[in-house]
């Protein structure tokens, strides 16, 4: 792709974050802009380096910008669209990254400026990590990133987009808001739900104590409580602004739960088993497209690789978590060979 | 500990093969024996070489065993514990490693011959992979295991299992198999049920193809399929065995989704944030004790290392997921420092 002259990113935790370190690990841009509400996430992002130029306004992060990018909470989405609008360069792309697409149009579109397009995206990649520190260059590589273009997307402008998407290492479909707030309902706004729920749960239960949930957790719910420990604000913002496609497939899901529930209470080992079995297709699918290795991460041969100490990144903390996980510790957690 | 003359293990499959390599590795027994239902599972652990002696015959198995562990599905044990036990040797240990208890000693109990030591046991384990070749040595390295001794148990034989567990490399804690029943329901039970349930629910929605949730599926829908992806007649057989304590933490779930689902109906925002708030101690806690690492075993520098060549574990067959995920799509995918 011809190279921009200026991205602005507004909004610099994960995926912000990891836009810079992608759009510069790709060179794709002259100047990386970036901006954040809080002082102290600029702060921060300005010690790790990953932008060109950091603002504390946000019009002037935009300024001349070919390329906006709104990484923010989607809850903020309206009074930056309507702050930034003023200032944006006829002919740029105007794009976000959030969980919702439908209330993305409702609440940036009213502003969008003539000879701006507005292409609302999202990429759907992330970790249960928040903040500027969080992000990394390889965060989109191999995954999709879903555009939805409104009524009247300029389709030049929409491929420029898709191939700068393409350029940060991601896969690209292009769909309209509606399916794909349906389609994140199920793989991910209810999956998040039913996790935070079941975390909940069992941290209010009297008969088995905290400790106990914690020390046999490796049983099941470990995994839920990765989910159940992502950003309560985005995951707040999610569940306000997807909450029709949500509640139709939870309806379906406390259908389908009841019918389980009904069999574990008969006693119906037939039910139970062929819905055991059929699940395993969709597991076996999943490691097939490659979106997931067979040992889900946990990978045969942990080897530690000792961070750099070159000094480019002067004043990064150092990782707490490691110094809790020693490598003679991590080299006993060793996985066997998928098979 | 002092080393074992013979133990026999009955079932081969990730946990049963595993407890074989675990034994082996330690030195812990002079002899291994295996038996399986299955003449198939028995022949690949021949290949496999796990075990010093296999038996087509559960009750040549289990003759002057000084230990019997039962690795079967939990729903076999009664027809095992019938026949084996005119063959156990008088001082012997009975135990076995079922996701259940109070129905392993109700199955089991009345079978056990005096001067036979009867200790349920479980150690709180396992992948989603199922059958021989998926066990290895360090799979209870770190875990904890929970001996559930029944009226009358022999202190002193609950002290050597404990200590043949703790050899294997696990942790271990004694309680009620009441208790163990409805801790276990909430920290893996409740969550593989709900794991089942929503990777039906997406499997069977009209309106989102299969294509689509196993192409998105790295949102947050993956994680759940793993769980989903375990072995469908060890989980039927767990559900059938202890629905009350199921049932009962089913009803809290279910009591708390409600409220949930209110506050996402009524755009409740403080409500949402202040659940998704909470979780996440849950999470910086189990992080904490090392029963997971920060980034959930997706590590920060996944190193390749090829498969040794020394010909020891003749025809053995290679992994396909290994010839999918060739060394550089690997490196592409390494992640971030955890923070």
């Amino acid at each position: 792709m011809d190279r921009l002259k200026k991205i602005a990113i507004i909004g610099l935790g994960l995926i912000g974050s990891s836009i810079a370190h992608a759009t510069r690990r790709g060179r794709l841009a002259a100047e990386i802009a970036g901006h954040d509400a809080s002082k102290d996430v600029v702060e921060r992002a300005r010690i790790l380096g990953f932008c060109d130029s950091l603002h504390d306004d946000v019009a002037t992060a935009v300024k001349n910008a070919d390329l906006v990018i709104l990484c923010t909470p989607v809850g903020a989405y309206k009074s930056v669209a309507r702050e930034i609008a003023p200032h944006l360069k006829a002919g740029a792309i105007l794009s976000d990254v959030g969980s919702v697409k439908g209330a993305v149009v409702r609440d940036i579109g009213p502003f969008v400026p003539q000879k701006v397009h507005f292409i609302p995206a999202h990429p759907i990649a992330g970790t249960e990590f928040s903040g500027p520190e969080a992000g990394f260059a390889s965060l989109f590589d191999g995954r999709w990133t879903i555009l939805t273009p409104v009524k009247g997307s300029d389709p030049e402008a929409v491929q420029r987009l898709k191939t700068f998407w393409q350029a940060l290492g991601s896969q690209v479909d292009v769909m309209n808001a509606g399916h794909h707030d349906l389609v994140l309902a199920i793989v991910s706004h209810l999956p998040h739900l039913i996790a935070y729920n079941i975390v909940g749960t069992a941290h209010d239960l009297e008969k088995v104590t905290q400790g106990e949930v914690i020390k046999y957790s490796a049983s099941g719910f470990r995994d839920f409580t990765r989910i159940a420990a992502s950003d309560p604000t985005m995951w707040r913002d999610v569940f306000l602004n997807n909450r029709d496609a949500v509640l139709e497939v939870l309806g379906r899901f406390n259908e389908d739960l009841s019918q389980l529930q009904r069999a574990v209470r008969n006693g119906d080992g037939k039910t139970l088993f062929d819905w055991f079995t059929r699940t395993r297709a969709v597991r076996r699918a999943i490691v097939e497209i490659g979106q997931d290795t067979p040992s889900f991460g946990r990978l045969p041969f942990q080897v530690y690789v000792p961070p750099k100490k070159d000094g480019k990144k002067p004043g990064k903390k150092k990782s707490t978590a490691r110094k809790k996980t020693p490598p003679q510790k991590r080299a006993k957690t060793k996985r066997p060979r998928a098979k």
